[in-house]
């Protein structure tokens, strides 16, 4: 049934737009020229008339095809940018959609489309995204290798089918929705860690090796893959969001971790953005325009990773402060005094008393703005990082200094980190849902941020708590609300986007980490303008002229 | 003179173009046109010649101009990629450029452009470069805002005049070399830090900054840029190249340490990639993409550079080997260790035996290959590294293991790494000329690539050294020849292109720090394949369709 109102859509676009036009052009001068012939040729009467007609086709179609041709024209103009293309795409028809599907089946096998209503739904909504749609993809499709992805890319731009790669599903802004239908091509079956190459220091795997288990099957080595989000993200989805986590003070974000990808463009050309060395400077950095376009340039099939070696020793540090103020300037210090942290995050009082009541960590917090540290690195370098932190801790108001090298200890002690989210979730109420968000700004102005957002939060009575990579600017608000009232979500709603639009005044962005997908378009126009989105919207227009990459994502078509 | 072989290309490009082709048509018709109409209007003569005559327009034409719209039609496909518009550009006439030097001058004032042949001489030639080319820019731009270049882009993109970006001048591919003429835009006027913000630890300069200079500029706040290229280097032409240097190894390249750029398109439209978050998630990595395209895709007029807290304590270590594989094995033993090593260097025996003969630095050196290692980090911190280090390179055949803590000696010691460059050139006997190169490879491939490159250009019995950063694989060789014995330099050059060879074998990449240019366009050819350069030029001819942006570097047009 949303199928339906897919087709319906399409439909209407497809009447209204130009490459309609030449069709009827086709049909009318055919007609026309059918005509003359018949006028014309068997007898030599009414030459005249003739004349004139021909006169007038000649005329207008020849002046119209050198227009046609000439730099300035606008179908030339068009056709660069391709801004109808671009406004209103002309997906599949309903029977072009099930040709493909039998296509497919056909090429790859029965299992290799799905159209099970269970297995759209699953494809097309999220329980942890802050935003869900009501239209699904119209079929999943489950490649197992670069080839069959090929495959589906080559079906779906010959009738023009919109794809959406699936990998975690853990994204927050309905990156992985499905608002033209389409195809949700999903990487279940490509899961393989295909080679680590420990004297190269990298690694090559499929798009949905989940980044722990990765960890798990390499630690052997002696190295690890710095880049921690949510314990569910794969690879695959980390590419496309441009994802970070806690280590990224220390290590940086995804985009500094990918030595090169293997992409499916839209018409089905595999290509390799680069070769092997951990540095070059050949040609333009595919790698980094690909990481963080959400599925909207190509579909990532293979990625090789940079890894770390496991530090010789580490430990974890908790200090509690009095306020989010105090807590910022002790990690301002701590990042000025160079200081090499493997992390180190802020959770505010509010987020220490979920920890407490959801009970899942042993010990009893202090429900206060809290700063969590990560050390690593040689053994003296460690205690003497710890003695350090501690001293400047001290400096701005900081108690409770615990600090821990057994190794269950730190557990212990990270775990009321890492299990945030999950503890906010066991505080969920029947009915409500939860509205978890990202925002990024200078580090100066982390404090303010956090502070003023809260008490937006705070003076609706809403139950909200803050979190953040204190070290990058970055920082995440999860909210609860009622889901059966419409004006609670309203609130929420505006809440949030008025943080957003104070983090942009703070010279901020609207997502540090989580992407853009649907959530947030009109927020990254206020971010960066119709000038750099043109320039966007031009490179996704070369490289995907039908728009069928992951439509409806980033910026509007 | 050199204008007019320029002109002359740009004449026979013309005649060979497309878009050449409508005037023809257009003349074709109208005669045809005139000549039917004074044998049709006056007297009703000859109807059927004139029918025949116009069905033949009639058809042709209109057929084609349908043709022209359809999705299918190679004129839309090609206006889309615009091979033929990439191919052949169709630069300005003599007049033309005349014209457009008038109206800068009337606009920007007389200073802004520069005919004069020393000044074109100077922007169009380098000593350093391992190429040169015979034509050179036709005037010189010497903008003093963004503002100012956006005034030459419009003038350019009006007339399509080839724009060259210009900063320190210091790279060694012809990266700006003019081989379709053109403007080379001199940001000489542009050198201001115009803002610094300790609290972020970012900073925001123009193109003409040293990156020297900057690092002067801002010791005062405790912080420093730590990308290190060659000494004479300029951020802007750093952006261009997506350069990187010593500090690499602890820091990484040019790309991780750009915040956002302030770009002006082919058009002049000016964009900022993005604000100023240290972390982002949101939109298409575009900073990403102009770090490294070599002005290809516009030009940069503002950039915002992250910064790092300079370390509390540093040290300085340099351990002489037997050999290459020796040094590498030890260098692979600390990168496995988890060292955070601030820079670790290789030289080789020869570059050893240059430094001592070009008697820059005061003391004697072993004549073998070696290590130099930078400390950096917490006092206890540094103490440990050098040790684990000392530890490492003794199980390796690391002897006379020599370090400091002391400024002025480590400048003594750094500075044979430092000088190696001058010291080579202080060699340089008359009529000889330096060709100098970089490759880079996976990490484990780097003994091998030295040793074998080495010997080929030893059996040459040709003058060349090599050092690297051995910790990202990436190494660099200089060869001295004699610049009048073509033989020679055709002997240098296969020598070096098999080198190039021989790291793409290895899953390498051409250039790991200098940068395509000219130089390496057929290798990047090799490294990549045409799908992906392919991929490159669509951007390419989506953000510059005429191809003005500095044309012939990266890719052919």
């Amino acid at each position: 049934m949303d199928s339906r109102r897919v087709f319906a859509t399409a439909i209407r676009t497809f009447r209204a737009t130009r490459t309609h036009r030449p069709q009827c052009l086709r049909q009318q001068f055919s007609r026309r020229w059918q005509s003359n012939q018949q006028q014309t040729l068997p007898h030599q009467r009414h030459f005249w008339t003739t004349g004139r007609v021909l006169l007038f086709t000649a005329f207008t179609g020849s002046l119209t095809y050198l227009y046609g041709l000439s730099e300035t024209s606008p179908l030339v103009r068009r056709s660069l940018a391709r801004p109808e293309v671009q406004s209103s795409p002309v997906y599949a028809t309903k029977s072009q959609l099930e040709n493909a599907v039998q296509e497919l089946r056909q090429t790859l096998g029965e299992d290799a489309i799905s159209t099970d209503e269970e297995d759209l739904h699953r494809h097309g909504y999220s329980d942890w995204s802050s935003i869900n749609i009501e239209t699904l993809p119209v079929a999943v499709a489950y490649p197992h290798t670069t080839a069959d992805v090929q495959e589906n890319a080559k079906c779906c731009s010959k009738y023009k089918i919109p794809m959406i790669p699936y990998s975690g599903g853990s994204s927050l802004e309905a990156n992985f929705s499905a608002p033209f239908g389409g195809v949700s091509i999903d990487f279940i079956y490509m899961d393989k860690v295909i080679e680590l190459r420990p004297d190269d220091l990298d690694v090559t795997v499929q798009p949905a090796v989940g980044w722990m288990h990765l960890n798990e099957e390499i630690k052997h080595s002696g190295l690890f893959f710095p880049v921690d989000p949510g314990p569910t993200a794969m690879i695959g989805g980390m590419v496309g969001t441009a994802c970070s986590g806690t280590n990224a003070v220390r290590y940086g974000p995804m985009r500094d971790w990918v030595v090169n990808l293997t992409v499916v463009l839209a018409d089905g050309t595999v290509i390799k953005t680069r070769r092997r060395p951990r540095k070059t400077a050949a040609g333009y950095n595919l790698t980094g325009l690909f990481v963080g376009s959400e599925g909207t340039l190509g579909i990532t099939t293979e990625v090789t990773l940079k890894l770390a070696p496991i530090p010789q020793h580490t430990s974890v540090a908790v200090v509690s402060f009095p306020s989010i103020r105090a807590a910022a300037s002790c990690a301002q210090g701590v990042i000025r005094s160079g200081i090499p942290v493997a992390a180190m995050e802020i959770m505010d009082e509010v987020q220490m008393r979920i920890v407490n009541q959801a009970g899942q960590t042993k010990r009893k917090w202090n429900e206060t703005p809290t700063l969590f540290f990560k050390f690593s690195g040689t053994p003296n370098a460690v205690k003497e990082h710890i003695q350090q932190v501690r001293t400047i801790s001290g400096k701005n108001e900081g108690r409770d200094f615990e600090f821990t090298a057994d190794a269950e200890e730190q557990h212990q002690l990270w775990s009321a980190r890492k299990e945030s989210l999950w503890s906010m979730l066991a505080l969920k109420k029947e009915g409500e849902e939860i509205w978890s968000t990202d925002v990024a700004v200078p580090v100066s102005r982390l404090a303010e941020i956090i502070e003023i957002s809260k008490k937006e939060l705070d003076d609706l009575g809403l139950f909200a708590s803050a979190l953040g990579h204190i070290g990058d600017g970055n920082f995440h608000e999860s909210v609860l609300y009622n889901r059966h009232d419409p004006e609670e979500r309203k609130k929420v709603e505006e809440c949030v986007y008025r943080m957003v639009d104070r983090a942009l005044e703070m010279e901020g962005t609207c997502t540090g980490e989580h992407g853009i997908g649907i959530g947030k378009k009109a927020s990254l126009v206020k971010e960066l303008g119709l000038d750099t989105i043109g320039v966007m919207k031009k490179i996704k227009a070369s490289l995907d002229p039908a728009g069928i990459m992951n439509p409806g994502k980033v910026f509007d078509l």
